[in-house]
């Protein structure tokens, strides 16, 4: 990938991921990603929907990824998933609070208005879960089981970034992490 | 409250709902609502940001009644939360996955960029918890227990809700319902 193309793609991540899909304006994503206009047009020819569905598909295998790395090895999902939200809420709060979730506002803002984008939502959301569900299936898991709990562990992160996010505390989140914990009894 | 009033808060509510705070102009409200330009100037002096706040403030109230009248009674809280969650899954289903929570787009955009609409998320996700910690503490839970359980609660539906939003199925919330009710010992 080029390093430009790479570079559009990472500035509007975090731009969706602190205020969202509709308050990124190209104008902004240009200037933050300190690339010339022409490159956004060069490697984005579909413009903002385009631009708005890789990043988030982008996003959502990087957050895949370090799911699938953070839970490597032979802890138990109940303690590997714990600790990974903490890290989720060390890293918010060492941004202000302005980073935690890629999707959540994209997600929401155009889950009925742009299909392009919510098809992208959907395969970054898809590709989450199934990183939980690699984890719980490896500490065996049945198929069934192992999806409704990736399900209901992505649900219950997302919901608790929303909280400490709109709470400026990471508080929330590190309840959420003892709770689910408590309920995974795997 | 005058209905002309409250017309405008309730089409705000639903457009953020739906779309978000920055998709949504002043223009469509007056639009969707049917309401003269003045009266929403008249009735907002301080402009959009005056008017999401009041909004996203009267949309927590409304959501926290609707729990007080759904919890109320002797059904226990598992029960009662599952049943809950599956009367939003039917609602949002009926919206054509337009509604669901009230509160998320708007939450995530301006956690970090507008801090009078943050301060009146932030009222509005306690108002939503508090109704959730009644019940709780209702059933018996010590105080910190039932706060411990009523984020996590308030976390795994808004989190149920942003995947069933995305998936356009009412699927992912049947089953965060259902986890939640196993997990809930209460």
């Amino acid at each position: 990938m080029s390093p430009t193309r790479d570079q559009i793609l990472h500035t509007t991540a975090s731009l969706l991921e602190k205020q969202g899909c509709h308050a990124t304006g190209l104008n902004e994503i240009i200037r933050e990603s300190s690339t010339p206009k022409g490159s956004l047009y060069y490697y984005f020819p579909g413009g903002k929907e385009q631009l708005v569905s890789e990043a988030v598909l982008q996003a959502g295998r990087a957050v895949a990824d370090r799911i699938h790395t953070y839970l490597a090895g032979e802890t138990p999902p109940s303690q590997a998933i714990h600790d990974f939200i903490l890290r989720i809420a060390d890293n918010m709060e060492a941004s202000g609070f302005a980073a935690g979730s890629p999707l959540s506002a994209v997600a929401m803002e155009t889950a009925t208005t742009s299909s392009r984008i919510n098809a992208a939502c959907q395969a970054a959301f898809n590709t989450m879960i199934a990183a939980f569900e690699d984890k719980l299936l490896a500490s065996g898991l049945e198929a069934q089981h192992a999806s409704d709990l990736a399900h209901f562990i992505t649900a219950t992160i997302e919901g608790g970034v929303m909280l400490s996010r709109t709470m400026h505390s990471t508080e929330p989140l590190r309840v959420v992490a003892r709770q689910l914990s408590t309920a995974l009894t795997c």
